[in-house]
């Protein structure tokens, strides 16, 4: 494990504390030469991770100028953005200008990429002061450096969708392709997605569809989103229900499903994601807010019969498959287009 | 769902916040009087969870007549044994002394059970003070009330073994189960198991010897466990490292394995587990310390096709395969043995 495997996860650039993996760090090395197995990004934008921006804003009375100022002295110091109130950072975008003679990511020099490895692991330089920003959003354009380690995971940009449509589709791209697989696995029938109108909601259930689910239900919040769901056509039951009220996501629910995906950003959901499983089902969090213990104790309290999934950002294809299913689904695209800022 | 199906879930018992299940709630109500379909258990002894006896014994440096008291507050205000810092309980003995008519658990007044539910959501009332206790041990000679709703589990506690011992496995029934059904699943050869000394971890490892794994990884912190787990004979090779440094976890682990099973109850076992874990394969955390976005983002920043398993402390037969294991293995007994408290 040590040597050509300690580099490829970029612990060679990790300055303090020695001995921990680049996202533990406090400080990293964001020295733009790169190794053998690295490469560089021209960094054009930054996409903030939202909990961590709004937490910024907050703290700067929303002045603008101050925000910058403040996520310059984080990457100044910390050699990455990591927010060091929320620790999360986000993910970029730009042009390779470099590749590593080993690196093993495929890219080229002059391929426009997205890192779908987030910022809160990769080293960055800033060179332009992000004199093109006003600390009002979380798109941040931006110049400078930024480094891939050999294991790394990087989508290039595709030709044909604008560049804040790709980032907000990757983004997600984690739960469509987790969802996928499970429902390939488990031959599911029928799979319930809680928060089913957001993001990664929508592409969840497109998803279980491609994967060969019959019985969709989408659960949502209110009616508005309710209307719009159904108006999409992904789902072939829409329900409204408070994700965090376990009783009424049972009731809503009805009958438990083979799967459910929960893909709501609230902490609380995991009791209603287990009513709403049946015994030998499957539930994936793909909600950061979920609690490891509320989750293990609330099955095992309930006598639930049910296999809890971590939901892993990472599925070999995910990017591709979540694009795929942005350009082939219009019910997804209408729920999608909304939400980005164009 | 609503009406009896709620009434099974302990619902009726929460006191704030409204709405909620009662393994989430702040307080539960403890009232020794027996609803249609409850149980009430005679307590006898409290088994602390591994986790929350430790936060507990650190946070009063040690002192156990400070955890002492500390453990008869968290129960007079929550009306549960639930750590508000870990979020973890427990599991207890006793008699079963009342039997609502309409209860479906199969249980009789006299017999003797262990509450395979967490004390997280069971309500209790301690009538003793815990006098007998020295608040030095997660065993705890208890006397008191508690409550078993329709949607609760108890075994009853077995002729034929000691109840210390009996409490001790039973505590972590739920892991060997879990490791089982996920190494069967995954027609799986190669397991690792970190804090494999451990009740679970031991009982883990000859769950997934049972369930045709034939290349068994067992991974301690000290070499006083390694010899011991050598000793006992259910790994087929013994490993030291520290769970919570990931480099030095899979330098020890060499080749990843198909399955990891996390046993050790500290933070920041995420990574090493991971790193341990072949692409393709599982880790199933059975720790309440598992960090559940440590996990997730972790997994996705080493582009790490691993299934991350949420243990569910309840899987069908999970009480009689622990029970059996140790029956039945002298490695077992030799490792749990000496950390039971006759």
């Amino acid at each position: 494990m040590r040597g050509t495997a300690e580099r490829a996860l970029g612990v060679h650039r990790v300055l303090e504390p020695a001995g921990v993996l680049p996202q533990a760090a406090r400080r990293l090395d964001p020295d733009p030469a790169v190794g053998p197995d690295e490469v560089r990004i021209s960094v054009q934008r930054l996409n903030l991770d939202a909990a961590s921006f709004r937490q910024l804003s907050e703290a700067c009375d929303g002045d603008g100028e101050a925000v910058r100022a403040a996520v310059l002295e984080i990457v100044r110091t910390r050699g990455k953005m990591q927010n060091p109130v929320t620790g999360s950072g986000g993910m970029l975008i730009g042009v390779v200008d470099a590749v590593g003679p080993e690196s093993p990511l495929g890219l080229a020099v002059g391929q426009r990429v997205a890192t779908l490895v987030s910022l809160t692991l990769t080293p960055l330089r800033i060179a332009d002061g992000l004199a093109h920003w006003d600390g009002l959003s979380e798109q941040v354009p931006a110049e400078g450096s930024a480094i891939l380690f050999a294991r790394s995971i990087a989508a290039v940009l595709p030709d044909d969708l604008p560049d804040a449509v790709s980032l907000a589709v990757l983004d997600v791209c984690g739960a469509p392709a987790a969802t996928a697989r499970v429902v390939e696995r488990a031959g599911a029938t029928s799979v319930v997605v809680i928060g089913a109108a957001g993001k990664s909601g929508c592409l969840s259930l497109a998803a279980a569809r491609a994967a060969g689910a019959t019985e969709l239900t989408g659960l949502v919040r209110t009616d508005a989103e309710a209307a719009a769901l159904t108006s999409a056509g992904l789902a072939d039951r829409v329900v409204v229900a408070d994700a965090t009220d376990p009783l009424a996501v049972a009731a809503a629910v009805g009958t438990p499903a083979d799967v459910t995906v929960v893909c709501v950003d609230v902490s609380g959901a995991e009791h209603g994601a287990v009513l709403a499983t049946a015994d030998g089902g499957t539930v994936v969090f793909f909600s950061m807010a979920t609690s490891f213990p509320a989750a293990a104790l609330g099955a095992e309290g309930m006598a639930a019969d049910v296999t809890m999934l971590v939901g892993n950002g990472y599925t070999p294809g995910h990017a591709a498959l979540a694009l795929d299913l942005y350009r082939s689904e219009p019910g997804v695209r209408a729920l999608i287009d909304p939400r980005v800022t164009q």
